[in-house]
């Protein structure tokens, strides 16, 4: 199945990235634990958001600056689609409450929320480019913000030091050059235990069981069967996605990767081949940033001009779920 | 804008209803309230779903009856997509914890969530028409399920007495007589405080301020404000989605509204005019299900044998957000 893109123009991409940097001494420092535990993971620093920091600020910095980039007016734009992986608050989403910080809580612009949490933004960008084809729109602004050290259990240094708080969103306008040759996620649910956040839903309760809803509040991941779980599923996968573009890993410039974990990043790096410096790598100083890292990267390898017209770019990632998703666009 | 809809057909649809039933009486006497407050609002019932009738369970056994409804083997799906209010739980979102529930969770089917509260299904039905159109999808699972019961502030009848718990689901073919003449979500987030679940994301947090989340984990309605900012709202919203299809009130053969309250829908018979039988309206016996309610009326009016061949449907209703949402189908 391969996919019908109509021709889209990235005309702008922005990040936030929180004010305070902790250092993987100072994480390891504050929860007593042997100086290098954090740093041997691959990750050097990450930011952390204050409380003023909340989803929807950050997001809707990102998004100013995407729109500032792309040179347009917020209220040109005609729908605003969040791909974060968790949700500010449970109702509304998260968009509706960009929305009202973009100054934009009286325009009707259409706001809506899509979820395939750290491959999230794969989705939304199927759902706005869909928008453009099916409905019209011209310019879409998709966000995506994360705060991974709202939730993080710091007892388990695999599961939490990896992680980092950020925002980051494009701005996508109809016509142009470039299209998206083929899209793919695939979920494999029997897994969806391996990485889990279960408090926050409708599932447990504060108000009936306190202590199982605080003891299970905290994000848990098994890091190592995650990995073996995804990287058995990662050859096939790929080979189904270059297929559906017609292509193969080196027809590739850039791969602009979710920002898992140092040994994720090793083993795309392997499977992939080629010359390493393709991947877009901001691990060691941001760590996992959850939905934002894969809109962050693509800001990146924009910002380095490294999405040069007619050359193709990877998307790609896992995430929980457990999904593998995948994207190649040509520019 | 109009919608370029490519042809599909409602092929199955199906529901899940709790088994417990709730009456207005009992409502009222098991929260020290008058008899009568809460059948005062229009509801004589509602479901409540117990512990192991969680969003997914629900939602799960709502998609293997539409599937059943379709003709279809669950393995022949290429999506499943889930169009919840709130969440089962933060990470991963519902969708993949159906897929496991459904048997597939090896299958790598993809699944993923959308959200706009209420309204989820409409972005999520756009969602699936796209895919049909532009990744080659030829069948889809639409699944909602809410469990309103899960956050209600009793001591605010109002807020809490209308809603109940439930799960609906619709299966879609690609290709058929069947197009979205129209499809529109106004979004008017100035307006999110009126309709809010604030804990649960990544805002507040248990581990923080446990008094401040324990506060905020019921569910808040401003029931009069939000009925005002979406009434004026309405005229305008309904004009300019008809003018988007080409058509009038007359032309609409069945109203499938989101079931908000007994005031919103008379409103919006009162609004849309002509004969109040067009009207879809489970309210009084299920109340407000969230997003599950318009899958579900959808599922009413297919089993009554309403969405007869080139006669159409209005789906329409309001959400927290605030957005207004509405799609014009053909069938």
């Amino acid at each position: 199945m391969s996919f019908s893109s109509p021709g889209f123009t990235l005309a702008g991409a922005g990040i936030y990235e929180p004010a305070r940097v902790v250092t993987s001494d100072q994480l390891d420092s504050a929860h007593g634990r042997a100086p290098g535990t954090s740093a041997r993971l691959g990750i050097e620093t990450r930011r952390y958001a204050s409380g003023e920091e909340t989803s929807s600020f950050m997001a809707a910095e990102a998004a100013r600056s995407a729109a500032a980039d792309a040179g347009w007016e917020l209220g040109q734009v005609d729908a605003l689609i969040g791909a974060c992986g968790v949700m500010e608050q449970p109702i509304p989403g998260t968009s509706p409450l960009v929305q009202r910080r973009l100054g934009l809580g009286e325009s009707g612009i259409p706001a809506l929320d899509v979820n395939a949490t750290c491959l999230s933004f794969l989705p939304a960008l199927d759902h706005a480019i869909a928008g453009m084809a099916l409905k019209g729109w011209r310019r879409v602004l998709i966000f995506a913000a994360d705060i991974a050290s709202a939730a993080l259990d710091h007892d388990d240094p695999e599961a939490s030091a990896i992680f980092g708080d950020g925002a980051a969103a494009v701005a996508l306008e109809a016509g142009g050059p470039s299209r998206i040759l083929a899209s793919r996620l695939e979920t494999y649910g029997d897994h969806s235990d391996l990485c889990r956040l279960e408090a926050g839903g409708t599932r447990l309760r504060p108000n009936e069981d306190l202590p199982d809803f605080l003891a299970r509040s905290r994000f848990r991941m098994e890091g190592i069967a995650l990995f073996k779980v995804t990287a058995r599923r990662f050859p096939p996968f790929m080979a189904r996605l270059f297929a559906e573009a017609g292509l193969g890993p080196d027809d590739i410039g850039t791969i602009i990767p979710h920002q898992a974990s140092a040994p994720a990043l090793a083993h795309l790096a392997r499977a992939l081949g080629g010359d390493p410096k393709r991947i877009v790598d901001t691990f060691a100083t941001l760590g996992n940033r959850i939905a934002s890292s894969l809109p962050h990267a693509l800001t990146m390898a924009r910002r380095e001009q490294r999405l040069t017209p007619g050359s193709n770019s990877l998307l790609v990632g896992s995430s929980a779920g457990v999904s593998l998703g995948g994207m190649i666009v040509r520019w």
